[in-house]
This record gives C-alpha cells, sequence and structure tokens, in this order.
C-alpha cells in the first residue's frame, strides 16, 4: 500500500506511510527536502500532531492515513468491552474525522473503516473488531495504491501530446499511498520512455511544490523547475506550459474542485491560453452530497503560515494575515477529471454521476 | 522630492531617497521591515549595487535614484575637461541606465538628465555641467513627487466606491520619490478621512507585498493584510476584493503593462469577478517605442531567489527554478491607467498617445 510498492519509477525505498505492525511510520514531510526524517505514530495525539502539522497531508494519504489512525487509537484506548470499543470508536470517528475539513477523503476512509467494522455480522469480541479495522484500513490504502496506478494509466492517454506538465503543490506520491495524482500520469509517462518535464509552482505558504514535489521528482530522475506560484501564468501565456494537472482535496457533485489555494489561478491561466486543466483524483475525493463548489467548506489556517516562512518573520508587527488553505476551480475551467473510474469530461454531473455509480453501487458511497 | 514631503499622511520621516548635499541617502529595502537602515551612497559601484540587489527598487525611485546616480559617478569621475567629461557621462548613460532593462523610467530619468546637461547652450565648464546635472536630477524627483500626488487625487475619485483594494508588489512611497502609484489612492482616501483597507499579496520570491507594501502601510496607520500571491484570486471570486490596483514597470503603446510578475494572474481573477483591474503610473512608465506587451524585454533574475527565502534553501538539490522578473498583462484586463496626465481608457492606442502629446509635446518624450 506505498509509494514504493508500485510500479518501478521511485527509486527512494521510503513509503509516504507504512503499517509497522503496531504503529504507522510516516516521512515527516515539514522536514523535507533538508531531511528524511520518520515518525512512529502509535497514539491519537501524534496522529493529530501529524495531521495539524501538515507531516502527512495530500486528500488520498489523509484517507490512508486516518484510517490506520483509528487502529491506532483503538490500540492506545484498548476497550475491555464491546461497547467500550463502540464508544471508542465514535470518539475516535469525530477526532480523527474532522482533523482537516476540507479533505473529503479522511472523513470517508474514517467512516468507512468505522462503519465495516461495526457491521454485520457483528463482531463477538474487541479482538476481532480490532483485526476488522486494521483489515479495512490497509484496504483503503491498497485500493488507493491502485486507483493511482489507474489513473497514470489513464492519464498518459490523455496527456500524450504533452512534454511540459505544470503543476501546483505536491499531488504525487507523498500525498497518496501509491504514485499519487496529478504526478501518477508524469511517472507513467517516464516508466514508458517518454521525455517529461515538470513545471512546479512553489505553494506558499507551505511550500509543498518547492519541497515536496521537487523532492520526490528529483528523487525519481525527473527533470523539474520550480517556480513562484504567480509566475506559472506568465510561463503558460508564453507557451511554456503544455497542459496543466493538479489533483483534488474536494470534487462537488457538479465538477467544482476544491484543492490548494492557488489552483483557481493555474486554470485561469490556462484557459487564457487555450491549454487543458485537468484535475486527477481518486473517485473516493468527490463528495456528491455537495452540489457545487459554493458549498465546499474551505480550511483557514494559522495567519502566522503567511508572516513566516520557516521560522523566520517576513511582514511587520501590526500587519494582518488571510490564509485560506484551498481555493475552488469551477468546473467551466476543467478540461477533464482524470478518475481511477475512467476520464471524466464536461458536463460534470452526469459524467460524475455515472462513475460514482460504477464503483460504488446504487447505494451510494463507501460500497 | 521626498515620500514625506507630499501629504500628511506618511508618519516615518525616513524617505526613500534623499539628496545630501554630496551623495544619495537611500532606505536599504532588503533589510525592511526587520530594521530601518540606510545606505549613503557616494560612488557608481555602491549606486549599481544598490540597484542590482533591489536596495533599491520601484521604477520610478528608480528613475530618481538613477537621475541622481549619474551626478554621484560624475564626482566619483571628477572630469577634468569638458571632453573627459561627455566621456563620463556617456559611460554613466550606459552603466547606470540599463540597470534595470523592465524598468523604463530609469533609462528615461538617466537620459534626460545627461541630455539637459549637454543642451545647448553649451556648458562652458565642468562645474557648471554638474550644476546642469544636478538641477536636472532633482527635478525628475520633484516631478516625480508630483505626478503621484495627482494620481492619487485622481485615484480617490475613479475608487471612489472602493474599501477593500488589492495590491501586488510594492508601488508605493518605497517604489517611487512621492506618495506611490498604486498606493497613492490609498494614501489618498485615508487622507480624506475614507476607510480603507489593502490586502497585499506578498510577492515571492522576494516579498515586496509583504515586507514593503506591510511595512509602509502599517508605518501609516492603514489596515493591511497580507496574502499569499495565489491565494488573493480566491478572495476576489469570494467578493472580498472591491477594485485591484497596481503600479507598471513598463506600459507599451497599446496599453499592455509590464509590471511585478503576479501582476497578470491578479488581473485574470479580476476580469473573471467582474471588478476594476487599475494599472497606476506616471506617464514617464509609458514607452511609446514598444508598441506591445510581446515586445517589452522581461528581467529573468537568479533561480536562487526561487530556491531560497532569506537565505534558507527551499527546494531540493537538483531541482531547477525559472525567475522572471515581470509579467505582462494584456490591454483587454485593464480596466483603466491612472496617470499624473489624466485617467486613460480603452482603446488604449489612442488615449495613451493624447496623453503623451499632452505632456511631452509634440517633439516626442523627455521634454
Amino acid at each position: 500500500m506505498t509509494g514504493s510498492d508500485v510500479g518501478g519509477t521511485i527509486p527512494s525505498p521510503t513509503p509516504t506511510l507504512r503499517w509497522t505492525g503496531d504503529s504507522i511510520e510516516i516521512i515527516d514531510q515539514t522536514r523535507l527536502p533538508a531531511e528524511l526524517a520518520l515518525i512512529d505514530v502509535r497514539d491519537t495525539a501524534t496522529a493529530m500532531d501529524a495531521m495539524e502539522r501538515l507531516a502527512i497531508r495530500g486528500a488520498p494519504a489523509l484517507g490512508a492515513f486516518g484510517a490506520l489512525a483509528v487502529v491506532v487509537g483503538f490500540d492506545e484506548a484498548a476497550p475491555r468491552s464491546l461497547d467500550e470499543a463502540r464508544s471508542v470508536l465514535e470518539r475516535l470517528r469525530t477526532q480523527i474525522g474532522d482533523a482537516r475539513p476540507t479533505a473529503v477523503n479522511l472523513r470517508w476512509a474514517v467512516d468507512r473503516t468505522i462503519d465495516t467494522a461495526l457491521g454485520t455480522p457483528a463482531a463477538t469480541d474487541t479482538a476481532t473488531l480490532r483485526e476488522r479495522l486494521l483489515a479495512e484500513a490497509q484496504a483503503v490504502g491498497a485500493e488507493d495504491a491502485e486507483a493511482c496506478a489507474e489513473i497514470g494509466r489513464l492519464g498518459r492517454q490523455v496527456l500524450a501530446d504533452a512534454t511540459n506538465i505544470a503543476t501546483h503543490c505536491n499531488a504525487g506520491r507523498l500525498a497518496t499511498a501509491g504514485i499519487g495524482t496529478a504526478l501518477a500520469t508524469v511517472y507513467a509517462k517516464a516508466a514508458a520512455g517518454e521525455p517529461v518535464r515538470v513545471l512546479a509552482s512553489e505553494t506558499r505558504p507551505l511550500l509543498q511544490g518547492a519541497r515536496l514535489t521537487a523532492w520526490e521528482l528529483t528523487d525519481a530522475g525527473i527533470d523539474v523547475s520550480v517556480v513562484a506560484d504567480s509566475a506559472m501564468a506568465s510561463l503558460i501565456a508564453a507557451g511554456e506550459v503544455d497542459a496543466v494537472m493538479v489533483g483534488a482535496d474536494r470534487i462537488a457533485a457538479n465538477g467544482d474542485t476544491a484543492n490548494k489555494v492557488g489552483t483557481f489561478v493555474h486554470a485561469l491561466a490556462a484557459a487564457d491560453a487555450g491549454i487543458g486543466f485537468y484535475i486527477a483524483a481518486p473517485t473516493t475525493t468527490i463528495d456528491p452530497e455537495v452540489p457545487s463548489g459554493e458549498r465546499i467548506a474551505i480550511e483557514q489556517r494559522d495567519p502566522d503560515e503567511v508572516h513566516s516562512v520557516g521560522g523566520r518573520r517576513l511582514t511587520p508587527a501590526g500587519a494582518g494575515a488571510v490564509n485560506p488553505a484551498f481555493d475552488v476551480t469551477p468546473a467551466r475551467l476543467i478540461t477533464a477529471i482524470i478518475t481511477d473510474a475512467g476520464v471524466l469530461r464536461p458536463p460534470y454531473g452526469p459524467s460524475i454521476a455515472a462513475a460514482l455509480a460504477a464503483t460504488r453501487g446504487p447505494r451510494g458511497r463507501a460500497d
């Protein structure tokens, strides 16, 4: 269920997240690229802190991590009865599931893991319940890795003629339990021997593009150049970008897509220049209960992330800061959404509904 | 000729640049906002270094500074004959005038200062020539301060209904010899007791918005909040911005405008949201010899500016970087250009030509 298990294009042997047998081992993404440090997550507080600090981030990776974090939390609580176990799981459902409000995969994966384990036939003891939790949590990660591989296969077909691919934030192996979403296409092209160059916008305030996308692509031997977020539009206008591909944190039923703040301007620039703008995401990122982008909750993060870089204060005392973590790109600016259930095209209402029906069945999500 | 001489809204007594009698004293803008340090510029090497490091920057301020730098270079060379003096001035014309290729005001101010001093009736000795150089250089700064005041007066009329004003980079008193260009409107509104709040995009890589715009507005007691460059579009889309106003480094004859990289995406976002996008600049920023934006030379700066913040490396070894200093906003996205010769509206070809005819006369520029 880890990036290094899927495909042969990633030289680094260290997976983004891994179940050790009694804990979750993750790369501390706040320390990249300066050092490859690991965190051993064996209690809920450490799991919450890792999500809050973005030591682990990316909607699909948060899903895989959150599912395993339920197991960690369950072990930590060590419930002695099934009644106590159910109470523990309901607490963990809220605590872990709501840690990052925009990433729908986290809520989905936590619900799926807990609901499946609590499902019929009911577990008769806490040990069986714990076995079911772990099996389901590992399935979440394994399925995400499979979804990434399929997204890469489809993305390579869609971007067959593209060499210079722009991306924002990090939607690569560090953001998933597989080879990534947006970057899955890049890995698939590289694995097939096709020329590919990535232009990565740095992604202030937390620099996931400059730090993480640049690190994982450099690590894989793929050509990557970093640009200031607001400079990408001029490179697009100058014809230096063939296509823009990004990930997603939540996709509404009409195709409006929430992703890392700054995604929207890339879509505006691509539309203005007449090049393709693509979302790559597993179907678990789609939230059919949200009809449009106006209804997607946008997480507001600490203004200090804008005031500082690496602990160094940039702004004068007395200045305010506004720090939305995500923005919403309207469906009208999206050329296609590349999912594990196929390449979705406008109008997105019907194409998204069809993809969900194919993957989740008539009973709705999380089947 | 300094910001503190114009209007009463700026509490800081330290001007952006000032002629001391035998040198130029400037604020070292690379040290803001952490400290208010001054540089005494009394030789050409120091002047060149200050421009290269962006210790002084902003197209109008570069014009005022470059004109005075000619006097400093002349004094340093201490020519003993008029022939030697002319040779010195031609060297300075190239050396200082070409220091920043995109800022047309610099080339214009240096040419104006030297050409006026060398004009008829010819100076009969080097002392007279030096007097003429200083008088003309000081006139450049004084006229820029007057232009800023007029731009503020007009901008306040145009933005009478705007309270929340977004800006990019720094087009304030730190960028001019007066109260700024884009920020002149803000100062004029504040001086008139009108409510005004500035949303300043931080302006990576060198953070002129986070450091300089936030510093000078905080210093003046004006409400300012900093946002990541790529977050501004989502605030604009959410209706939190009434108008966008920025400065300019060079305006082509058709209205296409080169300004700090990142300006273009603000214009795209404003157009998409249906709010006004304004350029504020003195007519000296207009380059009638450049027919359109495609012909504006864009300075490419050191990739290390992207790789690092404040000396701290952000990107992994092996990653490249692309660092264009400016971008071009096409005239079609510009609501109006606010100049000291009036508010110019589309179509910009005729309105720009009329403004230039009014300010420069039939003989062309630099009159």
